[in-house]
């Protein structure tokens, strides 16, 4: 039918099939050419002649006119172009029924899409993810359903954004129908899409069918939440097939509700994303969109070049040493280690004791303390590149309580040890408030 | 070090140091084939001389012996070698304590890596993980640390496997000194394994170098859960570097403890794994080890052809409709349509009325009626490739519930509506435990 609408126009297609007679070089082209049984392009246009004899296209003009929806057809300024990409398979029209323009509210749009019986792991990550791509100026496309569906609805609606629902029964008709004061709202906000006309049921075969809807109007699809037999993942076929992006969001693998994800996520289909912000990277303009990478923690250490830590490290918590056994221990020449150990000793990580070098006990943290700016090290070891694993493992944690060793600045306040008697610059004036 | 070791053997390679002073084909190689100054060479030099001279072997020897602990060296029958593959980073030499072999009990093994600081979920997961990749004759390799790791080994001791502990101290000390017991039971069912002469206390860097040699020891590495900044990437990153696998557990977006394995997963650089059996899917022997991919749960509707199904969807709930009608709803010929509803009421699907055909309340299910074994479909439409996503959306449940279809087969007996009357079978035997 797309084909034949597509090659003749709707009208003389139209008129073809009441009179049951197809173009000749159509039949030519899809027998031969496609290597098809003639009887079977038959059956097909007896089935479209019974339906085109049923229907009543003045009716349901009429019916939605009275539901305030308006029909587009392609070349219409509101018909988004990106359905062209469907092929024989675009919808020969679309109801719309709301206050915004679907193409221009689909310029930038992602499709949040998931299981109905979503758990409040998934309602939540969609509420969250809605709200966050609504923020950014990103429109939610999504099936208006139970769970995942209408989470992500209401959260772009509660980010002030406009958010499109393509459902697979009439734009006049509310199903499920307790979304009803939902829809409403995505009327005055967005706008209800349909490709069958006013008072079409929902039937098995048109949520499959609308699925292609939702894939094809928006740059990307997530799968927030499915389990391996969803409808989500029959969506996310649809974007793979457009080539458009696909992303899916992890889960706990106690969570059935999330099989779907990690077998899109293992099979390498789907790209991994834990945050809006990462989906706008994903589906962004290049250089326009890009997400800032999350840096790990920092802490005081790493502003510490390679063989002062290799130095610091050799350093005793009680008992001191002297700087030759420090230099063996830390694997550096003693020159190295005597420079190395004067540094940290201005810095207040160590202190000389009756047998030597030993920790400091409560040291300032390298940042606060303004005097130790002569140690600024002349490589900054922190990552530069984000995509590199971090060279400090957490292991830090672990050695630096059974070391004793001073804890970074950026440590939560309560869990460090105020610094009175030594601390050199009053910065616990800073810490005033524990 | 180890291109010295390498080149000249290690007796040489001592005595060189102890002389200070190294062959000069080495320096040639160093200096001008590296292009490395030659003074750093010298540094070098004096901190190995220095740390030679603070050395006791033999007493290191007596130590081990003490404890219960071997040496082994590169080319001992004990000697795993996949280590070799760390080229010039290959330990020396390992300190081994425990009762099974270290090769042998490496030849199929996995690391389990991850957060000290884990989640009840990391710890369950390691805990599953370790359990099941012993019980299908993997030996687990980790640290031996709290959290992910020794949960991770306690599941393998649960499955009367071997386990590997990688030390970053002497394989006499405990640490942490809690993992007393654990250790033990290691000793009698694994390997305690460690580069450090006996004696040698944890530091910071010597976890770091540590984790190189769990990576190497093992087929895959697999992070179960992992901040972004955590000594289990590290191991990540050694596992990548060395060209073995790298799999990573995906989690709750929610859980600063996912966020490495999400970061891992976001970058490909790890496969996303939910079971112990994708784990040795992944590390296994091609063919040997493949995993059965989930199947997506069947019901009965799955087994009818395309057509029969989407003539079964254009069948009405309470008010039957004639064959012309239903063909037109189903978009098929009137002939496919009246052969469909054929067969389907003869499965029990649909019924007469007296309004026509319309679908029966409570229909056996397909698979319980050998009477319809005559609608065997010539064509089966469950996924023959599991790859391929599922055929049928959720909207299954949420279509059948609203139409009152015949629950599928498969559902739990609990939801299942007993079928005493329609039920020509007797099937309700089988749920005479309800």
């Amino acid at each position: 039918m797309g084909r034949l609408v597509a090659g003749y126009g709707a009208a003389t297609a139209a008129d073809a099939i009441r009179a049951r007679s197809l173009p000749p070089e159509f039949i030519e082209q899809e027998t031969t050419g496609r290597d098809r049984p003639r009887g079977e392009l038959t059956a097909r246009l007896n089935a479209w002649h019974a339906r085109l004899a049923a229907s009543n296209p003045a009716a349901d003009i009429e019916n939605g006119e009275r539901a305030g929806a308006r029909l587009i057809v392609p070349g219409d300024a509101e018909w988004p172009t990106q359905l062209d990409q469907l092929g024989p398979s675009r919808p020969l029209g679309l109801w719309l029924r709301g206050a915004v323009d679907l193409r221009f509210s689909c310029l930038k749009s992602v499709a949040l899409v998931g299981a109905r019986s979503a758990t409040a792991y998934g309602m939540h990550t969609a509420a969250e993810f809605g709200v966050g791509l609504g923020e950014s100026g990103w429109t939610v496309v999504s099936g208006g359903a139970f769970g995942v569906d209408s989470a992500a609805h209401r959260g772009a609606l509660t980010a002030g954004a406009p958010t499109v629902v393509v459902l697979a029964c009439g734009v006049d008709i509310c199903y499920p129908s307790s979304h009803d004061i939902l829809f409403a709202k995505i009327r005055d906000q967005g706008v209800i899409v349909s490709e069958c006309p006013p008072g079409t049921h929902p039937t098995r075969a048109r949520f499959l069918i609308r699925n292609r809807l939702i894939a094809a109007l928006s740059r990307g699809t997530v799968v927030v939440e499915a389990a391996l037999r969803s409808g989500a993942l029959n969506t996310a076929t649809h974007a793979l097939t457009l080539n458009r992006h696909l992303a899916a969001v992890p889960g706990p693998i106690t969570s059935r509700l999330s099989d779907g994800c990690h077998r899109l996520l293992r099979e390498r289909k789907a790209v991994c994303v834990t945050s809006p912000e990462e989906v706008i990277d994903l589906v962004g303009v290049m250089g326009d969109d890009l997400v800032s990478h999350p840096r790990t923690p920092a802490v005081a250490r790493d502003r510490l070049n390679d063989v002062t830590k290799r130095v610091l490290d050799a350093v005793p918590t009680r008992k001191g040493a002297g700087p030759a056994s420090i230099a063996v221990a830390a694997g550096v020449d003693l020159s190295v280690a005597l420079s190395a150990l004067g540094g940290l000793a201005a810095a207040g990580y160590i202190e000389r004791s009756a047998g030597g070098w030993r920790l400091r006990k409560q040291a300032t943290s390298y940042r606060k303390a303004p005097d130790s700016a002569a140690l600024e090290p002349p490589h900054i070891d922190i990552d530069a590149d984000p995509s590199q694993d971090p060279p400090f493992p957490d292991e830090d944690d672990l050695v630096r309580r059974e070391h004793n060793l001073p804890a970074p600045d950026e440590v939560p306040q309560s869990s460090a040890r105020p610094a009175r008697q030594t601390n050199p610059n009053n910065t616990q004036l800073h810490q005033g408030t524990l």
